[in-house]
């Protein structure tokens, strides 16, 4: 069977994120099941390769070459020319990391919305260098969404041990309240359950969270269980699905309910990743689910203090290249 | 060396309280430590040991002769007469029960501030049923707060394995941000460092989550740790204190972190209590900062599910007992 391409995007070239990509791309698990494509820049990976001391050697064409040919048989990195690797400072924030990094995801959305890869898995940005940069937007998520033209999408963290989709995620916990509608929780429901779908779940479990503390007590810590998630849940049972909430969310984590549960839906970022980052810290990963095409990511940051010194762990990214053939139906 | 007294405050009728007041007056490691005297009904704690088919006999006495006497050389209960135990229907809410566990607790409070009794260690109360009965109060905390007159305040989960502080309690997810100020943050680092200082950590290291997500991340997704977490941190550090933070929420509770935190403080409920739980569940006892008077509770509700079916665990009310005589330093 032909392995199938998968694009990897190297992410802020002042980050980890090269030389994560450079240890994913030798992987033998990795290389057993499809063929990474990096999508960044050559001259950055070579530095870092030296800089961390891992004996890479990869074959590299510039983006013409590759929008003229599409193919790769071997582990490939694509050189999108967007920044002067002499110019990278490790571990700096900076904008024109901020801008590159931008240059590199456009590139592997392109080869994945035209099926010339089956999947992207992201490796971090910074972002506040994407903000110098002047790209304004709060993550790679939101940054998905709007080059595919997607509207309705939620990020998932999925390890094996717990999976959380989240109705809310990169902004300030005041602002949270007011996105916690009816709409938006079905519409998360939803996207979990097809997600579960592709994993193998037919019969999935969800447990929808509450938003306020013992999930509003009755009334008396808040409504919008009452206003909006409790309805939620009401119309998504109606629509045939397993669900159950909404949940008090400090006891939602147990053992005793995981034991029964299939994904998680959480209200804000925290309410999530809390408990997954301690129930699967370095294992997990990140989804996009609802675009048109499989995007999975690392579940850490460009982890400046670390950058270029050899110490980074290629776990996550590893197991984004995993997922991302799962979800393409590839493994 | 004579045993302190601990005041035990039965909380509500309806729910688990009278077993596992039952249960920890008779249990060993407490009887040897202190002398439990349980304010509440001796009429439903007898029918509670019936229901639960406990074989307890305790000596019980009306509330005017322990107002009169002040002494218990055993295990007592005070019977402080606010309801007619027959009419108390086991796992309902109801006003009356809401009613007699504010009773309960208000003599509680009076025997510990008159210096009767060392400490109080307190079973769950039901809010429902408190705002049934017309006692307008979130909970525990805010009644103890009011009776002795206290202004500054906080709650502090402890368990050996982690131990919470919180800035907000019982509130609505969108009242938390406005109640994040620098003069609460300061004074609830305050508090947990002098309650770790009586626990003997006299260089205590302190963890100050950030509210939002990623800590604000430098000011992209909130301003609360610039304009009153950061700031309240430095003025914490300035008088003395060994503390970090601010934290991002996701990765604080991380194994790594922990090993060096002897308390966290955090900004809301759940961004303590979902890790609290995940580490500590059934060991946790809750504990009152601030107060002029020694105060514990256990960790969870009434369990109304579970009322007067002798299936309750006393770990968590035994526990409080014993927190309770650390706190007071009588062990």
């Amino acid at each position: 069977m032909t392995r199938p391409l998968v694009a990897l995007t190297m992410g802020d070239p002042a980050g980890i994120g090269p030389e994560i990509c450079l240890r994913a791309m030798s992987d033998i698990d990795v290389l057993e099941r499809c063929i990474p494509v990096v999508f960044g820049s050559a001259g950055v990976m070579k530095r870092a390769a030296s800089a961390c001391g891992i004996k890479a050697s990869f074959m590299d064409i510039a983006l013409q070459e590759w929008n003229d040919k599409h193919i790769a048989q071997e582990p490939l990195v694509v050189d999108c020319g967007a920044i002067d690797p002499d110019e990278v400072e490790p571990g700096k924030v900076n904008g024109i990391c901020g801008k590159a990094s931008y240059a590199y995801l456009k590139q592997g959305i392109k080869a994945a919305t035209e099926g010339h890869v089956s999947a992207i898995a992201t490796a971090p940005i910074h972002k506040v260098s994407l903000h110098l940069g002047n790209i304004r937007f709060p993550g790679h998520t939101e940054i998905l969404a709007e080059l595919t033209g997607t509207k309705s999408y939620c990020m998932m963290m999925a390890a094996a041990e717990i999976k959380v989709s989240l109705v809310t995620t990169h902004l300030p916990l005041k602002k949270v309240p007011p996105m916690v509608t009816k709409e938006r929780v079905v519409e998360v429901i939803t996207l979990t359950a097809q997600a579960l779908q592709r994993f193998g779940s037919n019969e999935a479990r969800i447990a929808v969270c509450g938003m306020n503390p013992h999930a509003g007590e009755e009334g008396l810590f808040g409504d919008e269980e009452a206003g909006a998630i409790r309805p939620a849940i009401e119309q998504a049972i109606s629509s045939g699905y397993n669900i159950e909430g909404p949940m008090s969310p400090d006891v939602a984590f147990l053992p005793e309910h995981r034991k029964d549960i299939d994904a998680y839906v959480v209200m804000y970022h925290d309410q999530g990743l809390i408990p997954f980052k301690m129930l699967a810290f370095d294992e997990g990963v990140n989804i996009t689910l609802g675009l048109p095409i499989v995007r999975t990511s690392v579940d850490h940051g460009t982890a400046f203090d670390i950058a270029w010194k050899g110490r980074a762990s290629a776990g996550s990214m590893i197991q984004a290249v995993m997922w991302a053939l799962r979800l393409a139906g590839r493994q």
